[in-house]
């Protein structure tokens, strides 16, 4: 058993976190840190906790035991605050946007502010299992990417030397994506059966992806009517001689024995495409690709929920590599279908 | 063509009056009426009305030409500034709640609060064209009944006399009536897919329709999913010997000539019922009813838009016939289906 | 470990009894009986259990060995095929709605059949954990009751001594309670953001929780938006001299040491009442009440999901029960927040 | 006032048209053709039109007296009828997509079939106001085009010279578009909050959108929450040397005079890009675009209601425009917001 501390405990992915964590057979939850909280129960903000702990949220200074601590602060917080946590656990998960780039040139230009730690930068392990899950087994100081990075990175990386260098990327994301922090733009009114483009071009996680890819990506970002879930579709142009067989054989060799990755691939029905709808509260990446051999074009779809795999859970999996548990120790849950 | 300002004009109900206003033959909308957006475009809060308007919000000082003021403010503010309007033109249509009920004492005991224009209550008809049709061709002061008020009413009226003293009331409703200030309560990640019981008891709206229809009634209000439409169901004891027969009779004599009270009475069919979601936009209310004939139980059910028969189209509804007009004029949009 | 076999398994409960089996320690599924789908991979038809099971649908006389069986075929299948199962098994636990009523004449009003097997009716131990655990720990026949029976009997028994005799009972529900079959009623189009009354009186559930609770119910059903949640409102009155505290101690009496019915009874908050969206996945059924001092009257609250607490988990809790094993077992998802 | 028959009258686009035509002040619709449905009221199954008409369903043969009729029937039986509408009115629009490819190759490739008429192909002049408008006056043969069509050609059509000739098409669409036959495909419980990729590539619509505006286009067509709604995003590059202000004066002044098409080019608020929830009933289509200058990439998105300005509102359109009648006729609703 470690003791784990969450920070930013009442927003989506630290409820996500709590969930996940007082599941958990090897964890203790020792601290579920909110300034704007502290004092009250953890399950008056996350109802879903309820009889599943008694826990109460304190401040920041009330944190002296642990062993973890996942950060879920807003953007900026994590920077700023990350000596305070280096120096007093041997276990520290990001999960902000704060440590996901590795040149602070690319980080002003999309974060539109200067880096607070600079020199940090490069220690931080990108928590991407399927890519780095030797270096995850050292790593104390983790970065879990964003959602939509996610999925764009695990639907690239296995085909990234089948494809051109230029990628549209055209990414679809619930509500819950935009925090807990009521606003105009998540007003149920307007958000409900929305199809908002957010960002048309230029969204944060195209700078991961083009770093963990290799590749230059456009993005463009639309809200749909869902609370969980991000599905991300690639356009992208296959090197002359690539065929369909080619591609589903990078897919399958590359992701045959991870234990959340899986590659939709049928032929037929409503599912035979990555659906972000049965993902919700499983820690999958479903991953699928169509090959139009008329024209030559490829495009790859990815599905996740945006809390879990593209957050929570993955930081969650990082920990289970860390400390040498079994990966899926705590992310059994497959999914609901109908939901 | 008469000069009409809209105060409140930025929420819900004071976009949804503009609409209806700006597309009404004998109206010219001179005013629109909103402190926080004064010369901002109306298109900017209600893009609906592009290409529609180029009118800009003003402030209420701005305000100077006008026959009819129309009060979409929050609820308080028109019973502390009617005397302001009283003065200045000669037809005040309130859509807050502040004149609806006229008793000062209910008055507290539903709103919290001391009424500020109490000899006002009793000058106020109100805004039930089916009820009141005669003392609004002549009223200088109307007040809009809340929207599910509207729907308990009209379900209820035709049969008063075949009905016991009690009715259970339990009433959904979309978000938008909650108003288009965004706050916890309405962030579309907690919002979506609810089934909220916001008012177990004692909801405002009960209260009106006890005055208009004299029974006791408890209600029930749930939030569910959905931006317009509010319905009612009334769980009522017929008394001995009605039955369904002179149910359906009652109705269908009481609002056989109204141009906006439907009786929905089909054997079959997924429609069978009153159902919101086909009058968004509409002012139509749809009323129906079952009958248990083993059990003697009686259900009455009512659909309505709660922007539009709920609010405004019930008080353009109300202008059309305080000036003579066609009833239906401006109101002639008759619901999509699907939608 | 038992050997179990679902018979309807393509079906939504038989899905959701597939999820909840697979990952249940102590069970292994042996057949997924469909006769529409048999050979065919399960995981085709229900895409969440990808990678979590390669299990192939089959036909019901491929079925050999099993210990337990699981109805979960339409209603009328269950009681003519019976002795088939009864024969070939020591367990049979009944999903459908052949064997929850125990008078044949009530089953034959409800359910406009004769009963096919009326000896049976009475050796069926209802599926109420929290009413009759001790009866479930010997029962080889259990009939698990209808979803919204469920949410009526558990907020309606604790209190069955304080209140009158007649209950209005308005029960919410989403669209996976009419099953996995396309018609033009769960049409999506028609569907999507409705408040349908389906039936306005006598639904077959009411029957049961009359014969749980032994209250005369008359029931009102209407869709609302969701796929998943089950929402029940009971407007009841109260005895003489019973007061909120009086109602709040016998439900926390009953319930403080179930495992999967919490009584809400938050101040404030958005979740203060029962709300099935947080129950989504999860076997909990939430109960809560308003009484309003005022006027005498008491408004009970019941939420959960249809597909688990009402329906495969609850049968899954009976197993567990009857072999002995932890009650929770297999049913531990705590749900999503925000979903 | 002319006479209009419908044909395919219980459907979604020809139920759109019913409710359109009924409103419009020239037009008498003398006939609901319905196979299915004849003899049976209209509003039994466009429940939306309770009050507004009598008219009953008839069968094909029924039809005698006309001046034009709208063809809203399956994709096929257009073709294969198509004499015995030509021989009879004097006009047929029709909203299949059996006249919308003028090449006989590429209408097999996209279709599946043979054309059955081919010698007309080339005679239907396309429903599209904004290219056709001179034409379309003396036009007695119109074919309309698809939903996704309309709104790719609109967005691409102004800025054809300025950009590369591939483009990537990105069409999200609601759940009305796969039309009222109930199906797996659009059960509730799947189809409800759904990101469904129906057609990764070589959707039919894209075939129309090369014919019209110039390019190859590649697109991805995918089901999301919604009922009505298209909206298309277009990932183009420009030219060398154009800039954004170059595309934006191009959109301006093409649709400067447009009734039916607006330039969205606000530069904040929700509503900043082409957004379908607010235009559900009109006939608006909504275009705007993101230049991004950094990458030298551009994003076109378009949105609109796929049975208005996609279906029936187009068509009748150009009715208008074909008899001479002010162009906004009959489809003067505005759209609500918030919907």
């Amino acid at each position: 058993m470690i003791r784990v501390a969450v920070v930013g405990a009442a927003g989506f992915i630290g409820g996500e976190l709590l969930r996940l964590l007082i599941g958990h057979p090897e964890v203790e939850v020792t601290a579920a840190v909110s300034s704007r909280f502290a004092g009250k129960r953890v399950d008056g903000v996350h109802p879903n906790l309820r009889s599943a702990t008694d826990l109460l949220f304190c401040s920041v200074d009330d944190v002296d035991e642990y062993d973890a601590v996942f950060l879920a602060t807003p953007h900026g917080a994590a920077m700023t605050q990350i000596d305070r946590w280096i120096g007093h656990t041997k276990q520290v998960i990001d999960l902000t946007g704060d440590f996901r780039l590795d040149d602070t040139e690319v980080f002003q230009r999309y974060y539109g502010t200067r880096h607070a730690a600079p020199h940090l930068l490069g220690e931080f392990v990108p928590g991407i299992p399927e890519l780095h899950r030797e270096r995850l087994r050292g790593a104390d100081l983790i970065s879990v990417p964003g959602c939509m990075a996610v999925a764009g990175v695990l639907s690239l990386h296995p085909i990234r030397d089948l494809i051109g260098p230029d990628v549209r990327l055209d990414a679809r994301t619930g509500s819950s994506g935009s925090g807990a922090t009521a606003g105009e733009g998540n007003l149920h009114a307007f958000r409900s059966g929305a199809m908002r483009v957010f960002a048309p071009t230029a969204h944060r996680h195209e700078a991961e992806i083009a770093r963990h890819v290799g590749v230059r990506v456009t993005m463009t970002a639309t809200g749909v009517e869902a609370v969980r879930g991000v599905q991300t579709i690639c356009h992208v142009t296959p090197k002359p001689g690539v065929d369909g067989k080619e591609v589903r054989r990078a897919y399958r060799e590359r992701y045959r024995d991870e234990p959340f990755v899986r590659l939709v691939a049928q032929q037929r029905g409503l599912y035979r495409y990555p659906e972000p709808k049965i993902l919700s509260g499983s820690n999958f990446c479903d991953v699928g690709f169509a090959f139009d051999e008329d024209t030559g074009r490829l495009t790859t779809i990815a599905a996740l929920d945006n809390l879990v795999k593209g957050g929570a859970g993955n930081a969650v999996q990082c920990l289970n590599i860390r400390m040498g548990w079994p990966e899926t120790l705590g992310l059994s849950f497959p999914g609901l279908h109908p939901a």
